[in-house]
């Protein structure tokens, strides 16, 4: 290697021989000198130089690839003074030499079966092969020469399936922009959804919604976006915002719809009366189009041309196999029908995750669901909660038909009463007018309901506690939604999953009225529905605990963002101000809600599964949280011997591989670890 | 025990024969029936009745002590409607009688070794006895009666200390409203810190300074108290405040200073800027006189005459038997040389936690906090710092001085920075003036430092690592003042304890640059202080990778506030919407604030104590969150071998009997548990 590594250097400087001094060996240690003749590729019209792969390293195209010059050396190749010719010219111009390279690299990728990138100088006539190496490439190139090597015969599927990075598998999922096309990037913010979009620049969510229903595609910029924001989100091909980080609302949401956003870009400058932003010199209005590339966090002028993903073919081959070889069970985070699909589509076996206050938001619901907020008794709210009723019932049929037969886990309403009401003191004036009530009254109830810490406040089965009506609300949509599929003959078997349980008797309490309702509801429509009923763990009490919470949980998903924030006792949303440093300074060795913590968090999750399985032999366990869809902790999933994992649609595909890896490198030296 | 329930109801009910039916007996069983003959003492003048305690039920006086009604039935005594005679004139009126019940209750006490309640009627003059038992007492006789019936040989040292519940002792140590005084009640709050309190009513902490600094005694009456308040707080006899629960800023602080405190008083309304409150029919103006009672919540009007707390006699000789045996040592929460002398005077064997916070917030203090703050950067904020510095060191000096050797254990700044920031638009812009700094620039460094979680969010060692220039300071000041003390012979011994770690590396980065500035300090002055360098255990993280923890912390203080709110997730400051239900419909057994919650919060401070341990062998644990004075989580502290617990002052002789509490029930069956 040294040797090889020496020539390469020299090939470079054009220096016959190099001195290679490793500076760490101790003084009075004797330094190591390897003498090597040089090759010359500049002397003259029979000398030359080149690199080329075995394979085409971007399309993964079985074909020799690769350019050389005539008369020159590495160096004049690299430099790009002149242009280097494709290295199909090299067989005219000298068919031994080339005859002898194609012989040469076959034997190197036989030899080596995988693609190769190797460098080669000849001199005078004689080729010289200067080194060889396994070559980088793309994630489509990975997956067609993985494949297509299975076919030839050169390699195994299992060993295919690990020449592919899962994370790789995130380029090919989502509008890339075309690496051909000319851009102009007129700024760069954070990457906070990978893929790219095309659109005309929208400030609101209605304009969005009104630009989209006339076939428009738009993109949605803001300051920052925040619950009332889904709907907007929901129509734009890519979302902009000034504010947040990684791990933002708009983010989070993003990443959950496969749609790409770019975070932080504080170089905008939002002037929503006028209905423009300003980025250094450039004004761009409403209605001009820009792209987005959420991969890069680049914002470009203008309509850039973007290529579509493909996933048939040689990628749905590689899934295919995958998909014998792993254990765990792949689910998708999806709250609408139109989610569901796309899990589907990406191959989820069920929703792990259907976070029911995303349908609190849609259209008119929210105003029923901020009359039930404002609400003084119990019967009132009820009223309120009727009206909302049939919608929910709506979109758990939708999603169960698409869903068809698969499990689908409902979990019940969890975020605080507040975030559903408006904050500011114009959207406060404007609704009181909406819903016929005085500003003060709205103000008092918004106040009363305000929090210090609302991560750890009045949500979650603690609502559902203490306003039992929303529960089962949502239980009687579940069951008369399943109940009237049933009746057609759908085979739907809801899991129903209560959220931010801590202690034992706050699922036992909402269970047993669960349960009430939903064998009401059972009677009622004359049909029987094989259901679950279980819970989140999401508390470090929960997973100490979860034994005891097992007696009463037919199963377990762990909910790793709030496991995380609560075991570390760290705000996602807060940590902006220290968490990139303590990357940086290695602190922590990675972002714990990025990969999980498996010394911290994963040790928790280890407890809950082993606590939960001795308290109920063959509990059903999966994680729900972002974590699902990463390859380091779908590996930790697999090996402390989960039942699934849960992510959003876009990663199904990665999490779906990252299980086969997970399988294949079990007892193997180099699986994956987060802690230093 | 049935028959005498019997006699005693009949006794009441005036009916010769009574059934009992116990209603839980399933339908075809037979019912018990007791049939017993009742005697009279309402046959005329030589018949009556009474009841009597064998001491003083009230002083603990070694005397009998009851009174009787002749020709009456026990229904007239319980009726009031007659008014009873003292026992001693039974003596005259029928000395054989009297003679003979002084001889049966001496029999009763000697024979249950313990003050007896006792019920007798006298049926022409003949004495019968309906009942015995061991009577009720207040704090004070019960202390009496336990030292007394050591010293006459009834009961050893032992059984005194477990005669005496450790929570009763609360009674003893503040001082109390006379039973005997007449009040006039305006108005009821939450009692959320005991003792009872007279003074000038005040609405602002500088009338509260310049009242007192004119010698007069204030109570402070505020909406609710932030941590600005403190200097009011500090020199009032009481606080009363509108809003807020029994875990409120005021009732948190008030109980830490010993100070009683009524809170959640929804009665009263103030008016600032009239500097009056109205509560009911009253109007009370600044000045007026009223008294608090904070063990009932009582507000009265005017000046209540008080008792105050007798600390030594029978008391001391307890808390010295308890100290023989305890095997906890016993520690106090302290920030001033005022707490940490009412420590000593309460039997504090140390510091366990000094919050060096509540520094920052004293008289001109605030300015030099705020000025750091605003700066931009970091040469800046040590200049600010700079300020602070000799202040600091001359808190430790005096805290120092008066531990006299004890351990001092010091933590290091642990609230969000913007807790030190005003919030209201007037205060902004009254700040902004004094500062020379423009409003925008005050609001936008506030909003910059607004969090959406504070209580998960930058804090702690982050802020200690982000800007190391604040522990430096501080770490400075402690080794300045412990540098100066030590040369005049002193003996002191710091131990500078780190807040909110989570991951082992973040202890070590801070860690390693404070013992470089104690290093420094130390051969600047010339003198070498033995110290320690360790860490709050108060995030599930740290609990459950304190083995990792233990290899760079040298001491444990287990945080259970803030570990019951991370493992619960649970804000406290939020929890009032929900957790009165909890409690109160027995989802939690108790609230997990006051008593340790020992199958979850109990079950990560085992882990850490173990793993911490295993990894260092002798680590010193102790801990310092509220529960330290609460005695089923002393005995639980005792159970897994914590080295100390550490509580309020005012706590600190509730932990001391606790602590003997537990050892003398080890392996016996009645230990408290929490659990259900």
């Amino acid at each position: 290697m040294m040797a090889v590594n020496a020539v390469f250097e020299s090939w470079n400087n054009q220096r016959a021989i190099i001195y290679r001094k490793d500076y760490s060996i101790p003084d009075n240690w004797g330094t190591a000198v390897n003498v090597q003749t040089m090759v010359f590729g500049n002397m003259g019209d029979t000398s030359g130089t080149g690199v080329a792969f075995t394979r085409n390293p971007a399309t993964g195209e079985k074909k020799f690839y690769g350019e050389f010059l005539m008369n020159a050396q590495g160096e004049d190749v690299v430099a790009g003074i002149r242009t280097p010719q494709s290295i199909e010219k090299l067989k005219e111009r000298m068919p031994e030499v080339y005859e002898s390279l194609v012989e040469i690299y076959q034997k190197l990728e036989n030899h080596y079966k995988d693609m190769q990138d190797i460098e080669f100088t000849i001199q005078d006539r004689k080729l010289y092969m200067l080194q060889t190496r396994t070559g980088k490439r793309t994630a489509a190139a990975a997956v067609r020469i993985a494949v297509e090597m299975v076919k030839e015969g050169l390699v195994d599927k299992k060993t295919a399936i690990l020449r592919v990075e899962p994370e790789q598998l995130d380029q090919l999922l989502h509008p890339i922009v075309d690496p051909k096309a000319k851009v102009g990037v007129i700024a760069r913010g954070l990457p906070a959804s990978p893929g790219a979009g095309v659109g005309k620049v929208v400030f609101t969510v209605e304009s969005a919604q009104e630009m989209s229903s006339k076939g428009e595609r738009v993109i949605l910029v803001r300051q920052e976006t925040s619950p009332e924001d889904i709907g907007g989100m929901n129509v734009a091909q890519g979302i902009l915002t000034v504010r947040g980080g990684m791990t933002s609302h708009a983010a989070v949401v993003a990443r959950g719809m496969g749609k790409c956003c770019v975070t932080g870009c504080k170089d905008v400058n939002i002037d929503e009366g006028k209905r423009l932003f300003k980025v250094n010199d450039n004004i761009i209005k409403e209605g001009d189009w820009i792209t987005l590339d959420g991969s890069t966090g680049n914002i470009m002028l203008g309509r850039v041309k973007l290529i579509q993903p493909e996933l048939s073919g040689n990628f749905a081959q590689l899934m295919k196999w995958a998909d014998e070889i792993r254990k765990l069970r792949v689910r998708a985070n999806a709250d609408t029908s139109h989610d569901a699909q796309v899990a589907r589509d990406f191959g989820a076996e069920g929703i792990g995750l259907c976070r029911t206050e995303h349908m609190f938001f849609e259209g008119k619901r929210i105003d029923a669901v901020r009359e039930m907020i404002l609400s003084d008794t119990e019967k009132e709210r009820r009223k309120a909660l009727a009206k909302i009723l049939p919608m929910q019932k709506g979109d758990f049929k939708e999603i169960f038909k698409v869903m068809d037969g698969y499990p689908v886990t409902i979990r019940l309403l969890d975020p605080p009463l507040h975030e559903f009401l408006p904050h500011t003191e114009e959207e406060i004036e404007a609704l009181a007018k909406e819903m016929n009530v005085s500003v003060e009254k709205l103000k008092a109830k918004s106040n009363s309901l305000k929090e210090f810490n609302p991560m750890l406040g009045h949500r979650g089965c603690r609502l559902g506690i203490t306003y039992p009506e929303i529960y089962e609300m949502q239980v009687q949509a579940v069951f008369e939604a399943a109940c009237e599929l049933a009746k057609k003959g759908k085979k739907i078997e809801p899991e129903i999953m209560i959220p931010l349980v801590g202690h034992v008797n706050e699922l036992k309490y909402t269970k047993d009225r669960l349960i009430k309702v939903a064998d009401e509801v059972m009677e009622k429509m004359g049909v029987n529905i094989k259901y679950m009923v279980g819970t989140m763990i999401e508390l470090p009490r929960a997973a100490i605990t979860a034994d005891k919470i097992a007696a009463e949980a037919e199963f377990f998903s762990f909910g790793t963002n709030d496991l995380t924030q609560t075991t570390f006792g760290l705000s996602r949303d807060d940590a902006g101000n220290f968490l990139p440093f303590y990357i940086e300074n290695k602190i922590l060795p990675k972002d714990p809600f990025v990969a999980i913590d498996q010394d911290g968090v994963g040790e928790l999750i280890k407890m809950g599964v082993e606590k939960g399985r001795a308290a109920r032999a063959g509990l059903k366990v999966g994680i729900c949280g972002e974590h699902g869809g990463e390859p380091s902790s779908v590996e930790f999933c697999h090996k402390i011997g989960l039942d699934y994992v849960s992510c959003s649609p876009f990663r199904v595909p990665i999490a779906r591989l990252a299980a086969a890896h997970a399988v294949l490198k079990e007892g193997r030296a180099d699986t994956i670890s987060t802690t230093a």
